[in-house]
């Protein structure tokens, strides 16, 4: 059985066709190339649908379902109801899709909850019915498998762990609330905490490394840290207690099969890894429990969220 | 179809025969009296379920199923891992009953995982398939239906949301963490936090309230507020932030058609839940989303265990 997967970025639209070992046999790509009208976008899903599909030497009536993941919210009748960076306000996605593909099980889902399920089933989840993935990138993204199913909620706009407050009255958050996880265990939160270490220490190797690098990143301090750096080892071993606070806090409701860290701070490694999995050993509920959930590195890289488009199910 | 529905607890073991309207047509009570061994516990389980099948008029072969709830985890095979009130330790509960009553379809659930699916099938979630429990007692329990079903994770200890840190670093809590929503948001947690203000402000009505009810209890800084005390008062608003806080976790992670407030602090009914709606509807992720989680009270009391567990399904 075939599928077409979606992943509709700010960059680039992506999709593959792919098999029931959830492997993509064909892939095409066109830019985005926002801003453009909803139809205009979708004239061009459709195209490299059509693309992919030619390139598996398949046609539609192949094709047992197709999914689309989607920034911002999907609802239930596949409309998206509002994603920022596409300027989409209510573009009725499923019904595009149908008219322009010709077939007609169509889903649409959030691409986080898609890179997600991807993972789940056919990445670093081995097929765990019960997942969980983080993204440690510009934000803190998530999504939540349980049951094999994703969890979004009765208005589909669930499964947002980073906007959970793990320091009541905190940093502030892009989202309006103070002391969000995300405001501390993303990217751009390790960023400012680095920057906030170079003020305070400005014998740092890390002002070093800055000006190498043209900038601070993500791997300032981790760079930092290996070079014995204190103020880089001072600046990781908070940023990987913040990030195992909200973690543990997920193994503490969910108790899933696998956790999966993605996203630009999950390079990092097992120096990423190793670290959390302490925490959460002698900090879960309940410790003496003999299952415990595995932490392990996301696999699929950009494949995952058009694998698990291709998984989607009504 | 008639089910029985066992609530094991530390005090009292009650059981009933419950309806397809999820009515309880006949129920039965005795006294735990712990410390007794395994054996005699189930054995008055059986006798209880009985004395409600006799009153209800009923044999066992009327019964389609048999559910226990019970404080610890039980596992997928039937057997309670741990009971720490109940001093049990990997008793095999399902096949204990199994025996002593001779019906097949046995189910052993966390109570307060029966109790959530109790409120959501037959009390104020009516029905609701996507549903949050908080309990606010001596501790905050919680449980979580998502999709009908109970969410407990792949070794059944899930459903901790209490054990969830929102204040890194902050009050230790009794599961061994630092800031948990449980040392904020429970009733003990209301108590420390009145008499931490009644230390602080020796002039409050608090002092004489406290003294007319023998103790400080967790109404009596909203009886202080009630009568205009400036120290009750902001008890109040800020133990209310602390419950809201962790609910509005709650709704960005699962947005629930209902969350269902539980335990002692909920007899302050919409005293508590009108300012709780208020903080969810200005911080919830998103703002725009129109559907949003109803928070109600509690409605089953002592009952939406014993339900819950007749509920239970493999």
């Amino acid at each position: 059985m075939l599928r077409i997967g979606i992943d509709l970025g700010g960059t680039n639209i992506v999709a593959g066709v792919v098999n029931d070992e959830y492997e993509i046999i064909a892939k095409a790509k066109t830019p985005t190339a926002i801003p453009r009208t909803p139809e205009e976008i979708f004239d061009d899903i459709a195209m490299v649908c059509k693309q992919a599909m030619a390139e598996a030497g398949v046609t539609i009536s192949d094709i047992y379902s197709v999914g689309l993941g989607t920034p911002g919210t999907a609802n239930a009748e596949g409309v998206i109801e509002y994603a920022n960076n596409l300027g989409f306000d209510h573009v009725p996605a499923k019904e595009m899709l149908i008219e322009r593909l010709g077939c007609d099980k169509v889903y649409i889902e959030n691409d986080a909850n898609c890179a997600a399920l991807g993972e789940a089933y056919a990445g670093c989840g081995n097929g765990a019915k019960d997942f969980v993935a983080v993204t440690l990138g510009t934000g803190v993204g998530s999504g939540i498998i349980v049951d094999g199913k994703i969890v979004s909620g009765t208005n589909r706009a669930g499964g947002e762990c980073g906007h959970s407050v793990i320091v009541v009255d905190g940093e502030p958050c892009t989202c309006g609330r103070k002391g969000c996880w995300e405001a501390y265990a993303s990217a751009t939160a390790l960023i400012n905490q680095t920057k906030a270490a170079m003020e305070k220490y400005p014998d740092s190797v890390m002002h070093d490394l800055a000006k190498e690098e043209g900038k601070v990143s993500g791997r300032t301090a981790f760079d930092a840290m290996r070079r014995g750096d204190i103020a880089g080892i001072k600046v990781v071993d908070t940023y990987i207690k913040y990030v195992a606070c909200g973690l543990i806090n997920l193994v503490n409701i969910f108790q899933p099969e696998v956790i999966c860290i993605g996203g630009g701070i999950c390079n990092e490694g097992e120096t990423l890894l190793r670290p959390l999995r302490r925490y959460i050993e002698s900090e879960r509920y309940s410790v003496y429990s003999k299952i415990q959930s595995k932490i392990v590195r996301a696999e699929l890289g950009n494949d995952a969220g058009l694998i698990g488009a291709a998984i989607l199910e009504g």
